[in-house]
């Protein structure tokens, strides 16, 4: 691996755990976050600071950023100069989460300026993040791709899914099927509990089998035991699904267990207050309606 | 463990193996078979061929079933009189898929004559069968279910998820995952197909995550490769489907993604003639509805 420089702009929970990977492998990095401490803490591990984001791109073979939307990295991009402060030829990689169209935007008007993007976001959260061991759903042309391999895998596993776009389309359809298997888990549970079986039971006998899944055995088990402290917030689960559909709309697209998981995840945020829980909490939500129904 | 005596009735697909793995293990298996010839096949394993289901109920210490339905089960018990020809303290198990409130009828109407009812659905189809890996979902008394676990053992994972109909009801729950999983895995090709990705590296980017499976991996290839040659039938899916929804509102349970899937399948099914294909087909009635939209 040839060794490069890469500005990393926003080091927050999943940035910084990836900016140290980066420095781990041997990389320059040129660090700048919005709230300077949380960069400024990354010195410690060898990173240089940077006064902005500019200054941070000028220079750089390769631009990660990793914040909150579409606007966030937009705003990174033109009005603070990025774009810009890039030179020809270098890479611009966006592991946020952002609409599959912002991310096709992106490119067309970078690609103007003769830069290269690729859309890139990740699965795995935080754990992930510090095992360097992310899902790295990536979009954009092969050879950029191949380019920006070598550095991603020192975040976890790269793999190239389509065109401009199709890695925010592969993060979208991951977080689909994840709402939804939490969904039909929840109904599963539910069944075998109004006979007076055993969901730990349950879970066992199925291990291994075609309805076997983590989300199955670890969910499942939050569901059974009630215990909805957050790994992901269903108000996420929630904001997520809502991209799922509008983006599906736009492409007339009809994603009916979507839809369908998506009016209970707006039930338990919106009508039970359950936006802070475990988005496993859907368990919850199906069974009071239930008890409204009996 | 201790070798028994057991009546096996019903030596079709799934039963033959399943028989024969009792051979392999030391019991005395008697069986006896609607078409006489399936049963006689397996003398050649050592199996005693019984005129009549009664005959090979009969001093057996376990009697197994594995037929069609609900109904198969009860004719052979009442009307073919298993159940007065059954020793007491000998043990039913019925391991065919039939509904959770029949199975508790039939453990009812055999306690009354002093004979055991265990309801051990499997999951896993012929090759499970055949391995001795069946998922065995059993419900009834505990007592009952120790007393037969040894003999199970020779053809699977038994667990005891709960009472008589528990077993049934966990089938029917893990159906319901089954189906719904491959709803959405269908949703989720669809979306990545849409912006020109590949779905075999969206299946490569997900292996190991949250929102992996083996049907996403199995039937997921099956939908992008456009291969419906049935593992599992669509008509069977919408066969569970419908006895899960009619479980559910029996129970005055809401199940919106099952009931979802439902729909779905029945499109399938009844309108596009597809149900001879793998339930991944329902990739294409999904599909199909699409292009109906557009």
């Amino acid at each position: 691996m040839t060794k490069q420089t890469i500005a990393f702009l926003g080091t927050g929970l999943m940035g910084a755990p990836m900016a140290r990977n980066l420095l781990k492998a041997g990389h320059d990095v040129v660090v700048w976050n919005r709230t300077r401490e949380k960069a400024e803490a990354l010195t410690a591990d060898g990173a240089l600071l940077a006064e902005s984001p500019a200054e941070a791109a000028s220079g750089a073979d390769l631009v990660i950023t990793i914040v909150s939307d579409g606007k966030a990295v937009a705003d990174l991009l033109f009005s603070q100069d990025v774009a810009k402060a890039m030179q020809k030829g270098a890479t611009f990689v966006d592991m946020s989460s952002i609409t599959p169209q912002e991310a096709r935007d992106h490119a067309e008007r970078l690609a103007a300026a003769g830069i290269d993007h690729l859309d890139a976001p990740v699965s795995g959260g935080t754990r992930g993040a510090e095992a360097a061991t992310l899902a790295i759903m990536a979009g954009g042309e092969e050879p950029c791709f191949e380019r920006a391999k070598p550095v991603l895998e020192a975040l976890g596993r790269p793999v190239r899914v389509g065109p401009s776009g199709a890695g925010q389309l592969a993060k979208l359809a991951n977080q689909a099927i994840v709402a939804v298997t939490i969904g039909v888990v929840a109904e599963a549970t539910l069944l075998v509990e109004s006979g007076g079986g055993d969901p730990a039971a349950f879970r066992d006998a199925l291990k291994g089998g075609f309805a076997d899944s983590t989300i199955l055995q670890l969910h499942g088990r939050r569901m059974s035991e009630g215990d909805f402290t957050p790994g992901g917030k269903s108000s996420i689960q929630l904001k997520d699904l809502n991209n799922i559909i509008a983006e599906a709309s736009s492409l007339n697209l009809a994603l009916p267990l979507s839809e369908a998981v998506r009016t209970r995840y707006r039930a338990l945020v919106e009508e039970m207050g359950g936006g802070d829980l475990d988005h496993a909490a859907l368990y919850r939500q199906l069974k009071e309606r239930e008890q409204d129904l009996s």
